[in-house]
Parts: C-alpha cells; structure tokens; sequence
C-alpha cells in the first residue's frame, strides 16, 4: 500500500470498527495520525502537525521520546506482565522514583491502570482511613468517569465498596467568573474559603473523609489557585480531620513547570494521584502516592482494592525513563521557563490584540485562552465559533485543544520557543478568520 | 550486583516504596518474578516456577511470547501513544480483530484499560439504550472494583453517569450449593431461570437496563453454566427488551477452549466485555464489543463515557500478534485438547484419592477444585487449610491460585502435557502433605 492508501485504510477501519470517547459516532471525520516526535505528529503521508494538546494535556515528554521508547522495548523483552501480588525489580524501582519527587511524609506508591481509578482508590483509601464517608469536591472538576463495576459486582470485594455516595458538590476558587462577588485574587480566595468551611460545617464536620482537589482544574479551565487558597484549605483539613487528595493526573509531571503543581502553592497534601504525565501514557497506568499516615493505616488492616494490572512492568519501565529523561534533560524546567518567557508574553499579545479574548491564564505549559462575545459582559462564545476555531487551526497545522469556550494551550513540556512561535502564529491568525467571517 | 543480590533488591523496593492490591501491607513477603517463558516465571537467581496461576488468570499465552513482545517492541518505535480521538491503523486493525472472532451482529469495539471500566461502559451503554435503570447481577461475580470517580467529579460528565445505583444481586446456578434445592443440572438450570424470571417480575421489568453475567463466573469458582441456563437467560432478556452483558474479562479469548466462553453454550449476548486474555495483559487494556443495535444508538447522540488511554496503539498492536499467534498456533484449541485430555482425567484422579476435594469442575485451562472438611455436608475447609495447600505447592515451584475454599487449576492455554503432569504431581503431594498434618 502507498502512504495515502495507508491512511485511507486507517480512516476505513476506524469507522468501520472503533467506538469512540464522548462523541457521536456517526460522520466522525478523526485526523490520521501515524507517528509522531516531540511537539509533532504526522500521518502516513508526512502531513506534519504542531500538537499543541499534548493529545489529552497528557504527553508531557513529547512524542517518542527514545529513551523512554527504548526503556518499553527492553522491558518488554525481558517480562511484559507480572500479577500484582509479587515482588518486582522495576515496579519497585519505579515506585522509589516517585517517591522520590514527592514531599517528605509520602510512603508508597499504589498503582492503578490511570486517572480514574487512582481517584477510586484515593476516595477507599480516605474513607477507611478516617472512617468517615463525605468526600467534597468542586463542580468544575473532572476526577473520571467510572462510577458502576463494585456495586453491580457480587462477592464480598462490593460490600466496602459502595462508595458511589456521599459526594457533595461546592465552588472553588474562579475569579474571571467569581461565585462570591469577589474583586481581587485575595477577596477570591478569602471568600472561596469561608465558602468552603461553611459547607464543612453545614454538612458536618465529622461526616467528611476527604476534601478532593485537582491542584490546578484543568479540563475546568486551568483555574491556577489564588493566592493563600490551598494553604487555606490545608488548614480547614487539620482542624476538621479531613483528608486532602490533590489530583495531579493533569497538572502533575512537569505541566506547570514544577514536578507537582502543589509544589507551587505552600501546600501538602494527605494523598497525590495521577496518570497522565507521569510516563506521558506511553503505557496506560496512574496511581496513588499515599503519605505514611495513611499507609500506616493498612499495616495489618487488609486494603480492600486492586487490579489486574497493579504495578504492570511495562509501565513501570516507561515511568523510571520518562522520570529520569525529564530530570536529566531540564524537561521540567523547560516548561517552567517557556511559559513565563515564551508563552505568556505572546498570549498577552494575542489577548490585546483580539477582542475575542476575554482572559488567558496559566503557568509553565498549562494556559487556558477563555473566549467572550463581549468582554464587558464576559458571555462565553457559542460553541460554534470554538468549532470554528478548532477548524482554522487545524487547516493551518494545528492539533488545538478545547474545552466549552476556551482554548487551552497545552503542548509537550519539551517544546521549543521556536514551535511556539509558529503555534501562536496560527491561533493569531484563526482568531483573525473567525473575527473576519463573524 | 549479582543475582541473588538483584532478588534481595527487588524485595527491599517492594516492601519500601509499593502499596499492594488486597492485601494488608506488613509483613509481606511477595516472590520476586524477574522474567518467564510459556508457562514457567523465575526470580533473578533462576529459579523456576511453574506458573499455574497465570497470574491473575490472564497470561493467556503464556509469559513472553514473542512475537506478542515483537509487535510491542515494533510499535513503541513508531508511535506509543495517541488520544483517542484520532483515527489509528495499528487501533483500527485491533477492532477488525476482535470484531472477527465475534459472532455476526456486532459492530464496533469501544476500548477501556482493563475490565473494570469495560464493565462500566457496557452499563452506561445499556442504560442508555434502554432508558431503564436497574442492572442485575449475581451474588457470585466480580465485575472490578471502581465506583465513585464519576460521582466525584463536578463537570456535566457527572450528570449522565451516577449509575452505582439500582444495582439488584440475585443468584445464580452452582449445582453444588444450590440456592434452589435442586439435585440434577437440568433442575438446577430450570429453577435458577424461575429464580431470575421472579426477580425480573419483582423489579418490574421495564426498569430493567441489562443482566450482567460473567459467562462461566470466574474468582467466584468457575461456576459452569449448566444446560440451556444462558440460553434461557437470553430468551428472558428478549421477552423483557433487557440487554444481555456477559463478562468474559476472564472466560475469554481462549481460556475455555473457545474464543469466546459463551460460544459453548448456544447465547449470543449484546454487549461483550473483555480484558485479561485479549492481549495476555502484556499492555494493559480492556473492552467492550458492541452489536448494530446498541452502536446504532449513539450513531447522532454523543456516548458520555471516555477515557484518555482508550485505544491505545501498543496495547492495540499487542492485541493484534496476540490474537494472530493464538489463531495461527492452534493455541485456542490446545487449551480446549489439554482440558479435555489432561486436566480432567488428572483431576479426576486426584479427586478420587483425596478426600479433601468436594468437587472439581471446569472446561479447558479453567478449572476449579472445592475443598471440603467433609464431603457429606459439603462444608468448606477452614482458610488455613488452603493457606498450607499454597505454601506446599509454593515450595515445590509451583504458582497456585486461590480463591475461598478453592484451588484453581488455570495455567497458561499454551500449557503442555508434561506440565500438566508435572502440576498435577505437585497438587497430589501438596494434598498428601496437608491430609497428613491435618
């Protein structure tokens, strides 16, 4: 077959046969996508594109990386697949790397098959641990989308388990959008916490297990923390007893330019899961870093989950390279210095040049680009023009990312200034389109 | 650092730095597996264990096959990752497979990460398709252990999907310890339907979404189906418009003899779920199989479930040489000729010298052998009991697999005849041992 036959052939059998993620499957026209190297992906004829989505905000060490390739061939060659009842050299070794990143008082590492079930398994850990069963979290959030299998399973693993309630709902810290009638970062963050601690109180203090945060909302908006509010709800866990989960899957591993995007915000938390960049999804896998505290508590109390693929060899080989790369390769700071030298002036140039432009926001390579109709007003645009959007980029070479009316820019930690120059070429010339044909 | 020096490592990081699934953590003492072949796993010192556990029952061709370890080591070098919004040759090719072994009716392949969320998407399907609610499943089933992310999360993702409710349990057939004091197969079958019909009927019919069922329950002891229960169990379906899930995460791709476990037992089901033997576990994955009817369903309307692995090209390529190395060494088939030709017979033997084995029953490399302190009431051996038949069978190198009174006998579908007789010598002198200290 030619090239082109190849991805005609791609397109052909992924309508014919692939399901996808959160879409209507009818008339799904998906870009074909071959390989891939750093910030660029390209299909089977060469047609190169600048990904700056980071697919799902989550190839944080770019595309094929080698050694993180190869770390995935060696391993394979040697054993592919071990249960998660043994001991293994890479597993264990793996673990050691994140601890490693992590906080002093953090002791082991569970690990899962992604972001969902680290959560999952968080939320047991939390509940056991202090017996209670609340769990908080804010409406614009997104901590996975499983919620079934333990309640429709039968034996005995279901009965403490059953943890699908209890989830109550409340606002976090936004001030583009202000829930409390706030002016200033510092008003925001004041009145989110007095917010919160209301709900504390008003659900009962001692009913709550577990405050569940992502550090920096991603999906939500890339809503970075005003100033003092982790801190702050730091302080509303020890007084009330209750365990803080940070959700790292999205904002952990270099995205912010920090290892942990709490690193950056005077905070520590009682549990960190994540996914995503901790091996750029080279293999699935996710987890939990769990502080001794909470270790301790299943010393000799047996802790009620798993998986098959706990602990999977393969993705703990990719885990320790992609660690080691980031570290050996300044990729972390990389990511630090191109946002606050490369991307944020040039997103503050787009914002003044383009009324469209209602507020960017972000750190490292984590910004969200928020489009109005009316910057007065601050109403969202239609979804059409995002489409719109998402469309001129694409022509232009693009791989966008979007989320209701904001564009994010997310590329791999190791892009270049110089990709980021021809990215912000082309979102100034999309906005430019859309602008012209509105 | 020479091997033995490798072990003590691999056992230092294990119990420093990793938090194990289902287990209390103190104290453990987890065997250090370094590399395997077929069927056989060793430590970094070289020695062997016959592995007829196949681990979590999911090695289905047995450990590093290598033309399933060539197709990883090939598609690390092209392209690891991609989002799942995308179109894939390697994903494409992967569906067309699985699609292939199915039986005619079904559509498209939706892929998870293992069969915890295969389990949670084919409720969320079924539920949608129906517009119905309840999910029956049996007391004795495992359907994996996630079930609050959802619930968690804030965003609109949430409002679809808080499904870890309306889950009803009823039970099964087990002729053994039958729930319906039946004393034949067909008795068995026939009050079991009666059973589910009332349970049905009791419910309301229409509040029904879907019947979960591992096709022959696994960890639950290998429950086999008896005559025309499935079938029955599908004409139920029909005459209420309930989708009919059956689990194959263990039972399938090869472990019975047959690809699919219920393709002995005249059912086709709507949705299929699956994991573990699809690839072995070498990548971690799991799925859904959908038929025209359900895949139609979200043809125009958006399916609210996701993830960021979903389809992802290395476990697709694994999928691919898994499925073709099965196919093209008559691996399916050695597993149904090693059942039939070497696993029952040997068993049957040992069940007759030995008066601890209640009873023993199973298909292909899927067997399951019920200890009992008395063979007249049936009554399950103490827990200890087994603890001493795993450590005897440990420490004459073999692997075993327990699940409540019960060994089960499930090695790898690439198992010889010579393994077989070498396991089956290994349970013999265990049982002796454990009948002589007792």
């Amino acid at each position: 077959m030619t090239d082109e036959d190849l991805d005609t052939a791609a397109k052909a059998l992924d309508r014919e046969y692939v399901f996808h993620s959160w879409l209507a499957q009818a008339n799904l026209d998906l870009p074909v996508i071959a390989g891939g190297s750093g910030a660029t992906v390209w299909d089977h004829a060469g047609n190169r594109m600048l990904d700056f989505s980071s697919q799902l905000v989550n190839v944080n060490i770019g595309h094929q990386h080698p050694a993180v390739v190869a770390a995935i061939q060696e391993q394979a060659g040697i054993l592919a697949t071990i249960g998660p009842a043994t001991a293994n050299l890479t597993r264990g070794r793996a673990a050691q790397r994140i601890i490693d990143r992590a906080p002093d008082g953090f002791a082991k590492v569970f690990f899962t098959n992604g972001g969902a079930d680290a959560n999952e398994n968080a939320i047991r850990m939390a509940r056991l641990h202090t017996g209670r069963d609340t769990v908080l979290s804010t409406y614009r959030s997104y901590h996975g989308n499983t919620g079934g299998a333990i309640v429709a399973t039968g034996d005995w693993r279901r009965m403490p388990n059953q943890y699908a309630r209890g989830h109550v709902h409340f606002f976090g810290p936004y001030l583009y959008r202000s829930e409390f009638w706030a002016t200033t970062p510092e008003e925001e963050s004041a009145r989110a916490l007095h917010h919160l601690e209301r709900v504390i109180v008003s659900e009962g203090p001692d009913t709550i297990a577990a405050i569940l945060l992502e550090s920096v909302p991603g999906t939500a908006g890339i809503l970075i923390p005003p100033p003092g509010y982790l801190a702050g709800v730091r302080a509303l866990c020890d007084r009330y007893g209750i365990v803080l989960i940070l959700d790292e899957v999205m904002a952990g591993f270099g995205r912010t330019g920090r290892w942990f995007a709490f690193q950056g915000y005077d905070v520590v938390p009682d549990l960190i899961t994540f996914a995503k960049g901790v091996n750029s999804g080279y293999v699935p896998v996710g987890g939990v870093i769990i502080s001794d505290a909470i270790s301790a508590t299943f010393d000799e109390r047996v802790f009620p989950g798993g998986l098959t693929y706990s602990g999977h060899p393969l993705a703990a080989a990719s885990i320790i390279a992609s660690i080691d790369a980031m570290q050996n390769e300044g990729i972390v700071d990389n990511a630090r210095r191109i946002g606050d030298e490369a991307i944020a002036p040039a997103l503050a140039e787009l914002a003044e040049k383009h009324a469209l432009i209602g507020e960017v926001r972000g750190e490292g390579v984590f910004w969200a680009v928020e489009m109005v109709a009316d910057r007065g007003t601050r109403e969202p645009v239609a979804a059409a023009v995002i489409g719109q959007l998402k469309k001129e980029m694409s022509a232009r070479g693009l791989v966008p990312f979007s989320a209701d009316n904001r564009i994010h820019v997310v590329p791999p930690c190791v892009v270049t200034d110089d990709e980021v120059a021809q990215a912000m070429a082309i979102y100034d010339e999309a906005l430019t389109a859309v602008e012209a044909s509105g």
